[in-house]
């Protein structure tokens, strides 16, 4: 049988990261590849003792196995809603909160309602690989952006809408501690993209799954907290502060979008499980949500410590790398003279694994120089022998 | 701001059947118009069992809470293989099973998949809401073929298929109790079929969300069971049988095709929630499915029989219905002189709610006499109540 594809997904290939989880079954291994939440930060027993009270009480248990609306939870989407105006100032009467399968949900469902194949969605360069493949799947071009020190390259995101007019739907964006690249767009750059998505009429979709994991530095107020004129599309997730596993994500923005969304995520999986948004409400009512999220930011915060303490003293100055002040990741540049996939390879000779800069770029086939390390889930033992590892190879390969 | 969508969803409305859950708020209402599972048939206890062994062991917590790989969780996979080649006689070496978040993440990432904006998607003539909407918000257009007693109209099928050329992807067929006629596809007819697909290269898409829950005559083969060169993608779920709100369906195919799914399914939630697929899995390794699946058949029979003898009593005979041999549905043919449409809104203004059959026609601007019930879900009080009614709302109109 010759099957037959739509034209999209010809091309479409395996994540780089999700096909490396496969074949890192083998244990001896150091992982500075993957993205997962530290097991240690799951809450394991009080989503324990919230789970034996639905199932224990057959009202509440009838609701988490039922049918339910697609939009989410009620009380979970009421305490969101709340939560995000007390706390980060977002959300106006003209918005609308629904729950998501995860944020990676969002990030399909928007596109697949706004773009038209061949549409452009600007994106940060390098940016978010399960974003930008969501994004490629629905038939959108990337048209990929610069990186300062400070967040996205203003002059060039205005640049790259005038390049390519109303074929211009959406700006990803992910201002705290990026990923890949670990850094945080500052407030007067947020303010600029917020200008320039006003002044062309294109929205934004700020995706923000880290945002509340900063161990360093002050808050800076997300982009939607600005948003008089609906253009923001608010997106975050309970992935890497209570569980990935249960797939609980959410999104905000512009009632008039959203309700799009509501009708698309209706065909795709008609609600998400009932019972974790059932967990998601109860947590964030009766237990200490904010307190888990600080013993998250301080296990991490430690652990990018470690790395980057280790990173000083092993590698060669002519190695450049971000300082994250939260999430999950940091992001190297090894010089010119070095090819980081051979780097890559040889690394993972020696049972050390990081991603190539290549699979986090809008056009995969540009150079690069870089590479992605995650502290979060290694050991500190794996983080201090894993750096050594990684410092002979450079050492090696600069000769 | 004027917010620019994507050609393909601008017309796509909510599912008429989702926008009565929320209108069905008011107890008073007697519904036969969802198509929720009886929260009764939850095996409540047996998940909730299962469930606090999964979070009392930090090991297997660990990895309910974590992210996952995108084909499914392991074991489940392995068990459900096993299950469709030993129970039904499906699957070969070149086929590949996967978990999908309900069956409607399935039909969605298939269509996704093989259409390009224009192919053709063929299906029965009424059919399911839920995957037809997948299919529009894909930009597939529909194609119906009527429903004859014993199962599509393959005469009109292959006429349908000649007419539209090289545009057709998929023949979308639901052979078992079929959603919403409650008629079932007889062994020629599904023969007939896989002959037709495979005489014009087309793949089939067999949806069996009901096919376990028989309980009246003897078991057909699926269409999947004769599939020798890869033409058919079998789906089917949990949710009629464990628990609809967990959300656990699957897909098993061609391999070449079901892995494209799961590309498409990874930018669109990564993984369906891990914690019920652990569930699921013990549930068919340790506990008695099929006991499970035999008192649910019990159940939805009795049901059935209590609703058609009262129709049998009730009813003018110039009200033509289905006598569906499992499944949740069955499907009333009013004469011609009476508006479907003013039957259903009088009937809600006694406060009995039926679907008016032209939700569920490939073309909803078709004339149809017909309406869609459910007795899956109420009461036995209800089933005699509301029956009765409708059948007062029929002779009103009769005259």
């Amino acid at each position: 049988m010759n099957y037959r594809f739509a034209d999209k997904v010809k091309a479409l290939k395996p994540s780089a990261i999700r096909e490396i989880f496969k074949s890192l079954s083998d244990p001896t291994i150091i992982s500075f590849a993957g993205g997962n939440p530290n097991p240690a930060s799951f809450p394991t027993d009080i989503i324990g003792k919230i789970s034996s009270e639905i199932f224990s009480d057959p009202l509440r248990a009838a609701s988490a196995l039922q049918y339910s609306v697609t939009d989410g939870y009620p009380p979970l989407v009421e305490k969101l809603t709340k939560r995000q105006k007390e706390k980060f100032g977002m959300g106006t009467q003209n918005d609308k909160l629904i729950i998501t399968t995860g944020g990676q949900q969002a990030a399909d469902l928007v596109c697949k309602v706004l773009c038209n194949e061949g549409d452009v969605v600007i994106c940060e360069n390098p940016s978010f690989i399960g974003a930008m493949n969501a994004f490629r799947a629905n038939g959108a071009k990337l048209v990929g952006v610069p990186l300062d020190d400070d967040g996205i390259n203003t002059d060039i995101l205005e640049e790259k809408i005038r390049q390519n007019g109303d074929k211009v739907k959406l700006i990803y964006v992910i201002p705290n501690f990026q990923n890949p690249a670990g850094l945080t767009m500052s407030a007067e750059k947020r303010r600029k993209v917020y200008e320039i998505a006003k002044k062309y009429g294109i929205l934004i979709f700020e995706d923000n799954p880290y945002g509340e994991l900063r161990f360093e530095g002050g808050h800076i107020p997300p982009i939607k907290a600005m948003d008089t004129e609906g253009l923001v599309l608010y997106c975050s997730s309970f992935s890497k502060i209570l569980s990935a596993g249960m797939r609980v994500g959410y999104l905000q923005g512009p009632e008039e979008v959203v309700q799009k969304v509501v009708v698309a995520k209706q065909v795709n999986d008609v609600h998400t499980n009932i019972f974790f948004q059932m967990v998601c409400d109860e947590f964030i009512g009766k237990y200490d949500l904010d307190g888990q999220i600080a013993k998250i930011c301080d296990l991490y915060g430690k652990k990018c410590a470690l790395m980057l303490g280790e990173m000083d003293k092993k590698f060669p100055s002519c190695v450049k790398y971000t300082r994250p002040q939260g999430g999950l990741f940091l992001w190297c540049t090894l010089p010119d003279n070095i090819d980081v996939a051979q780097f890559v390879k040889l690394a993972l000779e020696k049972k050390v694994a990081v991603v190539t800069g290549a699979a986090f770029l809008a056009d995969q086939t540009e150079t690069t120089h870089c590479f992605r390390m995650n502290y979060s889930m290694p050991t500190d033992e794996q983080i201090v022998q894993g750096v050594d590892i990684l410092a002979q190879v450079i050492n090696g390969l600069i000769g």
